[in-house]
């Protein structure tokens, strides 16, 4: 029984995001997943990208409980409107359901690309199916060289990997040819950059969404 | 339907926790619940621990994949008997079965302190009781003073926080009176200590196993 709850979960799911993919098609915006380790530096990310990058840009940022995020995306988008908070409780990943309201707050037509910010958590999030068009999955030096052999669910999943935080390799033991062996090994179609957010150079990824 | 099949899954998982609690009772042996993010130090941790502590010490490391947790603190523990990998797969926390046939590849009475070091998750692994003595919560510097505000059910079921990475201070933005203060108002009986594995500085958390 416990099956077939799980899977009838997962359909509904998969029918809501394929609405909400329907609605951010319609509207022409690119919509991203953005699923990261808590603290990897997501919000910074995104906090850059409202100063840098030069289209019209939106956030959807997940969190079980506080509106710190939006908070600082709001003064850095000098715009409550492009920034909607979803609070999940004790909810381990964001679903498609959640994201359908969240977007009734948001003007998509207003946007050229739009991101969600998945609660922090390489795992959950990564069974979740939003209507995105693309997944990105994101690690933080700090946490060490070992988190894609780890994570194989969401580096074969991710379109693009961000390893973020490169401005700490001075002071912590991080392998990177591991690191881009491992990645390699489970998925060799994904990109990967690197960036240091705290230190507004996220120039590949703003290159990334400018193609994407 | 599907709230009744968590309710079951819970009550299950609570019944084999009590058994498993019974076993560590029966052995002698004190058990901990480590839950911390991806990265922040777990493994460090109990690699010097091996190292340092003076008591009897052995390991149960959840992950969703590798061995590599358990390759490194074999080496660091001179022995296999005192260590177990435990692989998930896709599964976001450890539950008490899966403890319950881990311990039957240990000799809990030759154990003082034995430490589940939980998958690196800061949400799913709060809900389920494994049959520990204490839960500790830990979080890494490097991840943000943010982090308990955010994880509040984390921090209300912590016997102890451990704030990890301390050396990396000078190099991030981190406020220690948010982080703190973050922590009292959300659980003002738990102890927090500072460490820096990988710079061998885990006294604080010595004393608190040695005398919890």
């Amino acid at each position: 029984m416990e099956v077939n709850v799980v899977e009838n979960v997962l359909k509904l799911n998969d029918e809501i995001a394929a609405m909400n993919r329907r609605r951010f098609q319609e509207a022409g915006v690119t919509v991203v997943n953005l699923i990261g380790s808590p603290g990897c530096g997501k919000t910074e990310l995104l906090v850059q990208t409202f100063s840098q990058f030069h289209g019209r840009f939106g956030v959807i940022a997940g969190d079980l409980a506080t509106t710190r995020d939006a908070d600082r995306l709001i003064r850095a988008a000098h715009s409550a409107n492009a920034v909607v908070q979803v609070n999940t409780g004790r909810g381990c990943h964001l679903d498609a359901n959640q994201v359908r309201h969240a977007i009734d707050e948001i003007d998509l037509a207003s946007l050229d690309v739009l991101v969600i910010e998945n609660v922090g958590n390489l795992i959950c999030p990564v069974g979740f199916d939003l209507g995105q068009d693309s997944v990105v999955g994101m690690f933080s030096l700090a946490d060490g060289d070992d988190k894609p052999a780890k994570h194989p669910h969401l580096v074969h999943a991710a379109d693009l990997l961000i390893l973020n935080k490169v401005d700490l390799a001075p002071h912590v033991t991080f392998d990177k040819q591991l690191f881009y062996r491992d990645v390699g090994r489970l998925n060799d179609s994904a990109v990967v950059v690197e960036t240091s957010a705290s230190m507004g150079k996220i120039e590949p990824w703003l290159r990334w969404i400018n193609c994407d």
